[in-house]
């Protein structure tokens, strides 16, 4: 068997468990959001602040190579929070991410899945999501949908964070969005900060549509 | 042969390739310089500032998953420069790194490698270099160090980019630091601001030194 045989097969057992988990997390009344982002970003920090805007239960489970830094920052404020820790590997997948779900007993809600900072592997691996939840900042410069597009591309909601830092720094939004829009014409787009709150609640209240358009 | 072998062997043949462009490169007088950092960190910002401050020829490669946007804008500015797109994969590996040389016909100096914008995978590749350099930057926040060890571990030097937006984030330097000598006590660490020039000659001094120590 060679090496793209091998790749291959793993992508498509990975495809298979995925679309299982992900019609488990459906029955349940779990709706799940799988969080992509570059190191820093502010992945863990628009959790915060989003998690109290959401009309059901959230739970995280947080992807990090090493530490449970922001699993102990979550639980410290009462949100329900488990720790993967890949231990080297770039991505998650989904075999560790149906036991995280089963350790925390998930009940009908939010489940937010915080991937491995990195803006190019996590976005090849579906992960049992009903969603992917892209977030992008003004200070790494707007040309990041021209230099990694599979993320933007596979992107369902897609946000700039630190738009409180744009005074300070040269983020050329309309070059940016032309990069976001060639790749993905339907995203949502929204400008946030997640330390001084702008946007959350906008964000909040599409997510909130998205899970239960019927509500 | 198990996807387990396949993975040491693919490491163990990057690894030789390696060594032998290594050698090639010091005997024909080029000290190379790994690049690591996440998007947007500013490596390519950084290498702008750098490169003139050099005492000896630099050439760059530039690599990026699409796009030759940071290839153009060296060459605009008289930088010799050579474009590797990897559609897609997550790192820099030997054999491009060995074609991208010979299509730029090095003379002695400095040839620094962009590796893809990622914290995770392109720390497991020695890819012919004398040295990696690692980008890190305030925004990121202080905690990237306990997150991302590898590539913390394996730099012989550390820059914080972005110190003048620290005014303006919470970046905690002590902790930063402290997470930096627990993995390695013996890189070299520089506060640089690739938008104002901060600490750009200490580096370049720095670098100098490091290329040709009997200079």
């Amino acid at each position: 068997m060679s090496q793209i045989d091998i790749q291959e097969s793993i992508y498509k057992r990975n495809d298979e468990l995925a679309a299982e988990l992900n019609q488990e997390f459906t029955c349940r009344g779990i709706y799940c959001v799988n969080v992509l982002g570059a190191p820093g970003v502010g992945k863990t920090s628009t959790l915060i602040r989003l998690l109290p805007l959401l009309n059901a239960l959230a739970a995280v489970i947080e992807g990090d190579i090493e530490s449970d830094i922001d699993t102990e920052k979550l639980k410290k404020l009462g949100i329900q929070a488990y720790q993967v820790n890949t231990h080297g590997a770039c991505h998650l997948e989904t075999p560790v991410i149906q036991q995280a779900a089963d350790a925390l007993g998930l009940k009908a809600g939010f489940l937010f899945i915080e991937n491995i900072g990195n803006l190019v592997c996590p976005a090849e691996f579906v992960i049992g999501e009903h969603m992917k939840l892209l977030i992008t900042s003004v200070t790494e410069g707007s040309d990041k949908p021209y230099k990694y597009p599979l993320a933007f591309e596979k992107a369902d909601a897609i946000l700039i964070n630190k738009v409180d830092l744009a005074p300070y720094v040269d983020f050329d939004e309309a070059y940016y969005l032309k990069g976001v829009r060639a790749l993905n014409p339907n995203a949502q787009v929204f400008r946030i900060s997640a330390r001084n709150d702008e946007g959350i609640r906008e964000v909040a209240t599409w997510l909130n549509h998205r899970a239960r358009p019927e509500a």
